[in-house]
């Protein structure tokens, strides 16, 4: 048995609870601490063995932890902690406004190699995984198309901007994929679906009392780039009822590689969890980004650069013979 | 614009021919010559601007070409070629006898350390991108499942088994996945169809005249390996229906990794074309193996080895910028 890597998580919301909890089926994996900002004395754990940290205390583990697994938001937490985490501890994280992307990547590498270390930055499943299969179908069909389809799931950025109307108390918003297009991109027939209505917008609101249902409606529907574009509905619910139906963190979507004569490749993720999802995935590539920095690597690194045996526990011989 | 990829095909079979025609979608590689064990001058050409030349005669062109895309068979051809090309260029195969793989590995990687060179063997879908594909969800899902499944497609080994049975004239076999097991993975419920109903195997059979038809059908039905642990049907057709209804190289497939709480991730291939589509694939590598070389790596790799940017012809900062 080779050593364990000795991991770390940097933030514990639903994220970091979700690598807490999946990092348990990873044999090859050992986690010595979760890091947070609040007080870890009046955190509930999820699993009470767990050592909890103060975040400021994390350069005591340096010599303690082989990587860090970073899960805080990408609006601001991984802006500053990525560059300050990997003084310490080749690091790999979500961050998942796609078009920041270039900036963190040259913010992250020119920290990383100042600081002589390794960041893989942008893991997960969309950026992540679809990414990864949209630059697959790009090289294989370059006169061929690209689609990308999200749902159904629950979309964290949408439900907030509902939440934040006056008047709404609470809001879930799915995001559903258009079965008419993925049914013609199967079919190999021309795509008659507009780009803005790949996706429709289904919105569960819960109201304060006395306030008019066309109004919120119509601000929901009108509302610039959020909602405008796109097909949306809008149910109204009580609250008990978005509270006992509407909780399910369920996610995914479908991207499709299609060439000029018909001949397609179909990525599918239905997850149960979309940050248990992203949870996997980030161990995955935490498991490569500490194996890349044990051969040297340094600076900051994606998907696309990480050469997929580095995610397996298996040696690359068992891998030949068992799954080539 | 950078100097484009000189690439040679060997073997001017259904492969090789996909290869000359899908190089053509890609505007990084030139075409320079395709090497043939046959009388060049006896070939029907697909486009007649190829220079087609003796297999004897490739390390002429040790200056002129930068990788070689080699399209003989896995049987015994490859087994000689690759070995043999390599002395003068990097190489990339599609060897797809799964279980001969570990050994073709090593002859490989032992003749290209000593030629110095690298080769890239078993490029296509299976093995292939179906393996990557496994590879990536047993990461993910360490106590997860992985299947596989094959068709609607032709298969080539199983028809030549029919064929090879006394008085068979012509027979064509199509493999079926289960729709059955393919639901109920879907469904993230217990797969209660046993391993060997995964696959349907359908047989079309046209027969040499005053054959028994029932003496045909029992031999494919109990032959060992090939049909007997399979459902099997057997359809009578005429030579005729034959050639004209069953011409079709339609393959391909489904990937499904799944977690133990149901999440799954699934890869589907349709591709219009068997041949064509290992043909974009080998491409696509032939890319790779070439950078790789040129970056001084020397020996045999899989498709596990290969940083996925290296198949994209866009540099790694669009590739960010526009697909992550």
């Amino acid at each position: 048995m080779t050593k364990k890597i000795r991991v770390g998580i940097v933030g514990y919301g639903q994220l970091g609870k979700g690598v807490e909890r999946e990092l348990q089926n990873q044999q090859d994996f050992q986690l010595i601490a979760i890091f947070t900002r609040r007080e870890p004395k009046q955190i509930t754990r999820q699993f009470s063995e767990t050592r909890l940290e103060r975040f400021e205390d994390i350069s005591k583990y340096q010599k303690g932890i082989d990587v860090m697994i970073l899960c805080g938001n990408s609006k601001k937490d991984l802006w500053e902690q990525t560059v300050h985490v990997h003084k310490w501890f080749p690091t790999v994280d979500s961050f998942d406004v796609h078009e920041d992307i270039p900036t963190y990547f040259e913010k992250v590498k020119k920290s990383a190699l100042r600081a002589r270390t390794l960041s893989t930055i942008s893991i997960g499943w969309d950026p992540g995984l679809f990414s990864l299969h949209r630059m697959l179908g790009e090289a294989l069909f370059p006169e061929g198309e690209i689609f990308s389809f999200w749902g159904k799931g629950y979309s964290q950025g949408h439900s907030a901007a509902v939440r934040r109307i006056p008047g709404v108390r609470d809001a879930v918003q799915y995001t559903l994929p258009s079965k008419g297009a993925i049914e013609q991109i199967r079919r190999g027939e021309k795509i008659t679906v507009a780009q803005q209505d790949f996706h429709k917008r289904v919105c569960y609101v819960a109201l304060e009392a006395g306030v008019d249902k066309h109004e919120i409606e119509r601000a929901i529907k009108t509302m610039p780039h959020y909602f405008a574009p796109y097909e949306t509905i809008v149910h109204f619910v009580s609250q008990t009822t978005l509270q006992k139906n509407h909780q399910s963190l369920s996610h995914g979507g479908h991207v499709f590689a299609r060439s000029e004569d018909g001949t397609f490749l179909e990525l599918t993720l239905a997850a149960n969890s979309n940050p248990t999802f992203t949870a996997t995935v980030l161990i995955a590539y935490a498991r490569a980004t500490f194996r890349m920095y044990q051969l040297g690597e340094k600076g900051a690194r994606t998907i696309f650069d990480i050469p997929p045996k580095l995610l397996a526990i298996d040696t690359n011989e068992m891998l030949r013979k068992r799954l080539l």
